[in-house]
């Protein structure tokens, strides 16, 4: 028997939707029969993480009035904890209730599930991004999709048929929630933080692990493989820095490195609680919460994200938050630290920059040992200097009419 | 209403033994006039400790039936969690149940309590120490003090009439599990961690209670005021070198430093969950259990203390153990580390030996930074000074035949 958290929701058990074997080949011969809606990458990483029981115990896309109490009481109609629409948008206008659509990824073309339409209906947008989001502002780039949505939702099960370019772009890394908790069952853990990521690990996320391993039986390092913001480090990158650091500074048997098919919201609190909503079908106890989780610019106040976890109806979910301050090198204290234990003021503390740091490696200049261990800046120099090669490729090529690719 | 965890026992409430004003007057004066019996160290420590509620929900010494239940099932015959026996000892022949007695420290000549003797009995010493030390050696410091004991037992309700010395002696420092309940409400706190202590606090312990803070409300350094070994730093001088590191290298309002008036016992597991029971009362929902917790010589494996946590019936304890690894400074991991956070080997770490230490304080010599803060080496510094000057004095007084106090 398993000593993990159980799956979220009433069942208590993974109920991942994606189709196998010859169930998955009568379903993919018939879905080319069927009428094609298009679909955002958004969408369809919420139909791989439905399909691989991520997010158990949905069954598919939302009906309107599980969309409007998720938005208004973080909860499904049958009253299980949910903290963020999952929905499916279109303009088609002749589509309708009892219709039989196949799913197809906009950017791929690939047929990711089939739905059995149950309900057509609109929402009000500023509404799901006030109550999810707390803002309308339309520069943030959570609300932006939202307003974006096509103004038809659909709601009804789907049978997914794809895991899309994850099981291939990200081998050995791409995690269903079963592989994860065949892991941790392997390792005898009971207690395990997840730490979410969506940057390479410098000396601060290493921290949080730390702190992590020393109170838990294991940390999943678990990274977001979905898509970013235009300008963040890509994912590929991201897990070989971070694979370099698991081997040479972690201690064997205490971390577990996997990714997750989902793109980021920013949506801040709510987005943690969605984290940790899957962090429990992943079989983790606990999620790590730390400053400005899945925030964006000034949004959300830097602990927003750990006071949510206090104001859910108690039981709400199994996996609990484990919520750590700021972390930095202080000189004085000497060694990592963070605004809970060291006492000492800005100027002992090494604080740098995103752009000093970007910087910093785009010209393969070092960082200071205290931010960022060795074999994870040479990652990163490698991969900004490919960047500004390209660019200079690009640049060279284009003054001689001879772009290369 | 309190956030913390609920004192110890099915009342859920604190029940100190301690008289006050007119009872407390009354009691004295009539202990004057009964027949006394003179009690150790040991026992009038555990008096104090029933006195101010620490020991919740004791209402005196074992009967025997306790007594085998404790040392054969961790329970008292109501069936309360209590790990070790609390009992007193007499070799009164006359001496029988129905009598009503005075309690009279032997060092200090205090009458601690009076008891009403409930039934006198006689215990299998072996028993107890095979119990709850795991041994009957007699090298083992706990196993001396209980095959040391006289042969009956008196069991019984106590009014505990007096603190002893902690209150003057340890003014500010030794605490009641009101006191500390208090402090934790009004700073805010639910859960606290319990860091035991019987050293001077170097960087190592330091860095267990750091760990704590990050993810605790804060942490009770909480620091043992009664008898040690022979040998050991005093508990004047611990209580002035970890209020030096408190004030300089803690952020204000995350740690609280106490006392509490008990003897060590050397139990190694069995006392790691006294600790917890006591700790409970004093309001702390977790204590932190490191490497050989309680322990002594190589009676005990380094994690035993850790595991027995896991033995107990669920619900037993309300004070949870958070269990960290053996901890120390590691130069290439650039900070404090533990065994299950540092990846590197011995070369790579600072570990010195207790001789080393007090061989180089004794001399004056520094402790390297990554060992001991500097406040804190000073105040060793100087009192292993004073104790070569003492000696050097008395060295000198004894050939001068004017021996100096």
């Amino acid at each position: 028997m398993s000593n993990l958290v159980a799956p979220h929701g009433k069942e208590e058990k993974l109920m991942p939707l994606l189709l196998e074997g010859d169930e998955l080949k009568a379903e993919t011969e018939k879905a080319k029969s069927l009428k094609q809606i298009k679909i955002t990458s958004k969408e369809s990483s919420n139909l791989v993480m439905m399909g691989i029981g991520a997010f158990t115990p949905l069954t598919g896309f939302m009906t309107k009035a599980d969309w409007q109490r998720v938005c208004d009481n973080m909860a499904l109609t049958d009253g299980i904890f949910w903290p963020v629409p999952v929905t499916l948008s279109t303009d088609d206008e002749e589509v309708k209730a009892g219709d039989e659509l196949a799913l197809v990824d906009d950017d791929t073309g690939t047929i990711m599930a089939t739905i059995q339409v149950s309900e057509k209906y609109s929402i009000d947008k500023e509404h799901e991004c006030k109550s999810v989001y707390t803002t309308t502002d339309a520069e943030h780039p959570g609300v932006v999709k939202v307003m974006a949505q096509p103004k038809y939702n659909l709601a009804g099960p789907v049978k997914v048929l794809s895991e899309g370019v994850y099981p291939e772009e990200f081998k050995g890394v791409y995690q269903r929630p079963a592989e994860s908790r065949k892991i941790f069952e392997d390792l005898g853990w009971t207690r395990v933080a997840a730490l979410q990521l969506r940057n390479p690990m410098h000396r601060s996320h290493e921290f949080l692990a730390k702190i992590a391993v020393e109170v838990m039986d294991g940390v999943y390092i678990h990274q977001l493989l979905g898509k970013l913001k235009a300008g963040d480090i890509p994912a590929d990158v991201r897990v070989k820095a971070i694979q370099a650091l698991v081997d040479n500074w972690f201690v064997e048997g205490t971390v577990v490195q996997g990714g997750f098919p989902m793109e980021m919201l920013y949506a801040g609190p709510r987005e943690a609680l969605l984290h940790a909503v899957f962090r429990q079908n992943y079989g983790c106890s606990h999620l790590i919460v730390g400053r400005d989780h899945a925030g964006v610019g000034d949004y959300y106040g830097p602990f927003d994200a750990q006071k949510i976890f206090d104001k859910i109806p108690e039981g709400a979910l199994k996996c609990q938050n484990l919520n750590i301050d700021w972390t930095f090198h202080c000189y004085k204290c000497g060694g990592m630290a963070s605004m809970r234990t060291c006492p000492h003021g800005k100027d002992d503390r090494l604080l740098l920059s995103g752009t000093i740091v970007r910087k910093t490696l785009s010209e393969g200049g070092e960082l200071p040992a205290e931010f960022s261990r060795p074999e994870v800046v040479k990652i990163l120099q490698d991969y900004y200097q490919s960047l500004d090669e390209k660019v200079e490729i690009k640049l060279h090529g284009a003054a001689t009419g001879d772009v290369k690719k």
